[in-house]
């Protein structure tokens, strides 16, 4: 029997064998990490050389080098996508930010109401400009960025801040635009284990 | 008399002969085509390794193949940037639009109030959706995507319309979050020319 | 060494101990079918005679006679919770619908953005004039409980409809305003499980 | 010749001699107390056994013991359904007010904007309270809370102040989601008189 | 025993018997029609030149030829003035229509949610206008121009319709603004008459 | 060949030479200052009588003796314009303000985010003033008025800035509701010049 899977895009989605091999090689290395792939790749693909471009910018952005640690950048990622009710966004970096902290109590924090969360005071004032940036970025001012200093952020953080959490304002409008449904495997992933 | 410049940013601005090979490449280039080095190139050279992987990004994106003409893109640029009030982003792109259309007047209409501008069917279609995405992603549907279908846009440009509106959601954080302050040379930019 | 516990509240919380017999006997009843005494009958113990006539009230509405079954009405509630950013009712009430439809997926759906949820057409009326009414009560008309007969539910059936998801406004209201803070068991509760 | 009545809900009307018991019992009780029988208890009837398990509820919460006066939980009642504009509530608790108060003026402060109200202060806290509660719950902090505490209200005070507010949020959503429309006799109740 | 007064204005307002030879008609007018001086003439008196030219310019508008009736002009001041919450405008302009129709009850309707009100279909058209016009002006669109037009109105009508919004926006906030109170007799003017 | 002239209003519009005397000497008195007619005057024509009622009320406010320069007065009208996004009002009025300035780097601060231009601190108090009346008039307050007096203006100044906001809130709602389309003439004036 022929199995029916829900659409993942409101846009053709091109056959996973299609990819190109820039594109494959994604598919190959997240499957590995996380026993399967990650359906935005697969929408995405659809403009593969954007994919490849903006994976290159968005790994170095969520892993590289940076004075905020990869949690610190999933929590930002969980609470705009919060902010915006991304439905795929939500989904995947509430999955990652529970791997990555084995703590699942944390994430249901951060994904309801952020001001919940039981966190550092430097946490907090980074959450807290992350997600007035994205309600209403036009409001910010030179005392939003003086209180992330005396919070403890250096200049280079709060630059990382501002761009992880501007980040999650272009992928949440990826998502939402074009319908991006997220696999199930997220649901469950991460509860009760750590990474 | 030593001249005093006024912050082009909230954040510490590294001197310009400071910048990194790859930086400075993209200082030259810039310099070439407009006869001055953009503000957003030097603050955002605070993280260069960013800086560079997002303008590979960025520019593909803009510049790249695509189903949709350059001004098309810098329409898109402009209504974002008026919908959320980025003050960087909507001189320095007005300017460029100007500069690409010659039609200040086309674009005074776009960064007022984009009803009134006079152009096709299709292109209101692309920018009444870039500015829902914009304003409340959460309530975008397929019936969004199927308006634009109907307009005439292809899947693949479906997805660079997504893509560019998200795009200046990004940037317009980002300068609406650092208080970046774009050149004045942009004020006039585009005025009585075109190219 | 003595537990430190959090608070559960921006209010004093009576002790467990000191509750009057009606309170005790819903703390027994709840401990019972649950393994912990949700902290919302502990909270609201400051008020007991409140407390009895509300949950007297509320189990009616939530658990007796009506059109709606028992998951369509939790499915109201996390709905609602959700459109309000309600820390402790969205953990709850999504733990509650977890255990009634053994289906974790659905609930995801629910508690990020309700437009995803793979339900019933008429559950979708039955959600979005939920949210409306929640969202902008003052703009609601005779054309939006029409939409709801369409949809095949029975004028006593759009009472309970708005009744539950004013319920919800009520209880939202409560726990939000007095900084009500959810049992960690409701976390992981029925994940994995049906009932 | 017949009189004919204006619809006084977007739902069926029971015929006000079907009601059972309990309900008629509320009918005469408040005909004899105001000269007629408010309209909630009309459309309320379509769900007897809820009509009459909120209506114990009810009026324990507004005329049961309280740290709060009869005419300071009106007052909260008045303000609230002004915040959400709810017509039948707006005209019913204005008139009660008038009632309890014999003062039209201040009514009309308060239903136009609170803010001109001549109240005590620790009135316009609990208003404060009240307002910010109805129109943006998931931004109430701690800091609210005791701002209440400051203005002179105790724990169980300020447990009523958000309880009264919540259950107008809750009668708020029926009258505008069902369409209630209120006794022309409430208009001019309480003009001229004090009870 | 000297009358302590409640302030009027935020501002300084000069004594009535200050008031130049223009601004004195205007009173002398007022009290004879009213049987008091309304507190907008006493505070706006601050700037008599200003005065009496607005008030020219109001009048006319107001009194003066239109195809709007004198109560549908005042049934749009009413509504308007509602959407903005203005408390001056909102005490004062429900009696004036009160002392117009008679009909407290209508005045009641306008006041609370105006979608309630007994009113002609090209009236409802008229007052859909002018909330749109109040709550959110760079939405309007040509096809709210042909509805009215659809209903009946003329273009000269239209215009009128929309100027006297206009001028409930512009009285409104001078209103609000300033802190401008109402004259108590205002409260009861109207009710149990008409003129 | 015929000219096709765009539509400049929704509403029919009267021909130039239809209008009577006082509203001719307008134009006349436009055209000699500007080089033409401003489409103001002539889609206003249609209700003369307004139309010379409002100019003299509009003249003597903007033109006439106050505590304000004429700068400062067209600097509330392009940032009031702007915050409600009035098409005509904000491209006529930036290019008042730059003939009046010969600044177009300071224009483009107040049309864009005014909180980026270079002005003194009495001025960045008056246009927040501005806008929070434009905003939000129901939450201004007493301490709002007080800031303007801290900030330098006297009791009449403060009378003008509101004034002159309400006004733009009148006009701006008379050109968004009828579709009211600038001179293109108006999108370069002031370009490079100072008057």
């Amino acid at each position: 029997m022929a199995i029916v899977k829900k659409a993942i895009s409101w846009l053709r989605v091109p056959p996973q064998e299609d990819a190109p091999p820039g594109v494959k090689a994604m598919y190959d290395k997240a499957d590995e990490k996380l026993g399967f792939v990650p359906n935005v790749l697969r929408v995405y693909s659809l403009r593969p050389a954007h994919l490849e471009l903006w994976n290159a910018f968005y790994d170095d952005l969520m892993r590289g080098e940076s004075g905020l640690t990869r949690p610190q950048r999933e929590m930002i990622a969980v609470v705009v996508s919060t902010a915006t009710r991304c439905h795929y966004c939500m989904v995947s970096h509430s999955a990652y930010l529970r791997k990555l902290t084995g703590d699942p109590v944390l994430v249901e924090q951060l994904r309801t109401n952020y001001r919940y969360a039981e966190i550092e005071p430097r946490e907090r004032a980074m959450l807290d400009f992350a997600v007035k940036l994205t309600e209403q970025s036009s409001r910010c001012t030179e005392a939003d960025v003086e209180a992330l200093r005396e919070a403890g952020w250096s200049d280079e953080d709060i630059f990382d801040i501002t761009e992880v959490a501007a980040m999650f304002n272009f992928t949440n409008r990826l998502a939402s635009g074009l319908g991006w449904v997220p696999n199930d495997e997220f649901v469950t992933l991460g509860l009760g284990e750590s990474s």
